[in-house]
């Protein structure tokens, strides 16, 4: 079955990138908009069928390559 | 409210960094998984306190900036 990891960044560290796409989407004329932060997402195939073994393999993928436990967060969450 | 714009490449467009993670893992001893496919999540911060306006406007900052949508889908959904 397919996993979705989705990382971002842990409140506080400050994300340049959202930061320019927040400015971006003001210059194009949305105004108003709060804080814009940008992470990643990884949709994994694996082999596991049972949702729940899928979604623990999938945090162990985060722990030990996806995401730097320094500064982001994670979370796993079974694909639709 | 907070919306979150979730932007992967279309089906049938070669993805080096999903590829690059998938091999990865493999080496790291997870093994026997399918495709891995690598995309963006966005979150906003948006003025809009209507859950479906909130998310029509994501839908023409997707189209606006954050997709390309020649060779990217995307998906808007309210953030939890």
């Amino acid at each position: 079955m397919k996993i979705r990891v989705t990382v971002m960044l842990k409140d506080g560290v400050l994300d340049p990138q959202g930061k320019a796409i927040g400015h971006a989407l003001d210059v194009l004329g949305f105004h108003g908009l709060g804080e814009v932060r940008a992470g990643k997402v990884i949709e994994i195939d694996v082999p596991q069928s049972d949702p729940a073994a899928a979604v623990a393999k999938g945090e162990d993928m985060a722990r030990a390559l996806l995401a730097n436990l320094v500064i982001e967060d994670f979370a796993v969450e079974a694909a639709p």
